[in-house]
C-alpha cells in the first residue's frame, strides 16, 4: 500500500480531470512542440495534452512506478520518465510545462517552479494546479483524528507531508519577474458525493494516503471510522442524501 | 450618470470577459438553436455566444438602453430585448439560458432562476455567473465609507441594492430537482491592478455605481478619496507597485 493506487485514484476520474481541463483551457498556446506533464499520474492529464496538441512530443514525468505503468497503458502516445521533480530538469527546452495536482507534494515548490520556469522557451508556458484544501474540514479532521489517537506518534511524519500553500501574493512576488504574464486564481469546486462515506472514498487515494500508509491494517479501519463520524457533522447531508465537498484548488499560468 | 456606462465597463474588457469565457467553456452543448443572453450588457458575452454557436438564434436581454445600444453596435448578429429579468419570459423554449454578472442585481434571484429553468428544452442548459464579492475588503470598505459620512442617509438605499449570495448548498437545495445535472463552483480571480486607484477604476462602473448615483458631484469626489485611502491599507502594493484584487465569482451550470 505504499505506492499510489491508480484504480482508486481514477474512481472519480471525471471530477479529478475537470481541474486538469480547466487548467489546460487557460493555456494561451495555439501550438506546442515540446511538452512535459509533471506528475502525470495515471495519464489522464497526459491524454488531454495529446488531444489538444496532437503533433507535440509529450513526456509524462512521475515518481510512482504504478502510476507510470498505468499511464503507459492508457496513453501510449507519450513518453514517460521516472523522476523526482525536486531534482528533475527537462532534456529539451519546453514550450509547455504542465502540472496537475502534483507540486503540493514537492518541498519548497515555489523555488522548484522558479527553476523550471527558466528552462522554458521564450513565449513558453508554465501551467500548474494544486489542491489548496488543508484548511478545509475534510483535511483538518484527518489531522484532528491523527492527533487524538494512540497513533499520534506514528502519524507525526504524515502530518508534515504537505505544507499549506502560500497566498497568491507570495507566488506573484517570487515568480512575476520570470514571466511576461502571470495569472493566479483559485477555483473552489463543490463535489456532489454520497454522504461522508463518499468523502472518505474521495480522499482515501490522495490526502489520506500518507496517514493510512503509516498504520497497521486494523488501525486503518479504526482511523477511517473515527474520521467518517467527524465528517458527518461537518458535512450534513442534503434532502437527497448527498453532501457537497468544498474543494479549493490553486491555478498558476505564466507566459515566459 | 444613472444609466450604465459601457465605455467605463469595457475598460477592463479582457478581465471582465474572462469570467464569461470560463462560464461558456463549461456549457456541455455541441449545438444550440435558441439562446438568450440575460443581462447582455454591451454585448461582450453575446459575441462569445455568436462565436461558439454560429447557427443559433441569439437574443440579448438587458434593462439598460445605453448597454443595449452598445451591444447592437458591437454584436449586430444578435437580436435584443429591453426587459426586466424579474418579469421576463422567453418567447421560444431555449436550449441555452446564459447570464454573466447580472442576477446578483435581481431580487430573490434563486426563485427567478427556478422559474426560468422550467422554460428550458429537455437537455437545455442554464449557465449563470455572479460576482460574490460583498464580503471582500473592496466592497466592505465602500459600505464603511457610506455609513461614516454625512451622506449615510442618502446611501442607505444603495447599500441594500444587492444582498450577499446564498451558499452553494442553498442553490443546490432549491434548484437540484429542476436539473439532471447541477454543477456549482466559485472562481476567485486575482486581478493585477495599478494600486488603489486601479481598484477604484475597476469598481466605479459596477459595485460603486449605486452609491455614486445617489451623491452630488462634489460628494462623489470626497467619497472616492475616502474610499481610495482605505483601499491602500487593505491592498498593500507589491514591489512593482501593483495590487492583487481578489474577486470571487459564483458559477452555476445546470442541465435540464
Amino acid at each position: 500500500m505504499t505506492d499510489w493506487q491508480p484504480q482508486e485514484y481514477l474512481r472519480f476520474c471525471d471530477e479529478r480531470t475537470r481541474a486538469a481541463r480547466d487548467l489546460l483551457s487557460q493555456v494561451p498556446l495555439a501550438r506546442a512542440d515540446v511538452i512535459y506533464d509533471l506528475g502525470c499520474g495515471p495519464g489522464n492529464s497526459t491524454s488531454l495534452l495529446v488531444e489538444r496538441f496532437p503533433g507535440a512530443r509529450i513526456t509524462g514525468v512521475d515518481n510512482s512506478p504504478a502510476m507510470l505503468a498505468q499511464a503507459r497503458r492508457d496513453c501510449p502516445q507519450a513518453d514517460y520518465q521516472d523522476a523526482d521533480l525536486s531534482q528533475w530538469s527537462p532534456d529539451e527546452q519546453p514550450s509547455l510545462l504542465f502540472s496537475n495536482a502534483t507540486f503540493q507534494w514537492v518541498p519548497d515548490h515555489v523555488q522548484v517552479l522558479a527553476r523550471l520556469a527558466r528552462s522554458l522557451k521564450p513565449g513558453g508556458v508554465m501551467a500548474v494546479q494544486m489542491p489548496d484544501n488543508l484548511r478545509e474540514p475534510s483535511h483538518r479532521l484527518i489531522q484532528a483524528v491523527a492527533e487524538e489517537g494512540a497513533w499520534a506518534g506514528k502519524l507525526a511524519k504524515a502530518s508534515s507531508a504537505r505544507d499549506p500553500l502560500p497566498e497568491p501574493r507570495e507566488y506573484y512576488r517570487r515568480l512575476k519577474q520570470l514571466f511576461s504574464r502571470l495569472d493566479i486564481w483559485h477555483t473552489v469546486y463543490n463535489h456532489v458525493l454520497q454522504g461522508p462515506a463518499g468523502i472518505v472514498q474521495w480522499i482515501s487515494s490522495t490526502g489520506l494516503r500518507p496517514y493510512l500508509n503509516s498504520l497497521a491494517e486494523d488501525e486503518r479501519q479504526h482511523f477511517i471510522s473515527a474520521y467518517q463520524a467527524r465528517l458527518a457533522d461537518a458535512y450534513p447531508a442534503m434532502d437527497d442524501g448527498m453532501v457537497l465537498l468544498r474543494f479549493p484548488r490553486l491555478f498558476i499560468v505564466g507566459v515566459r
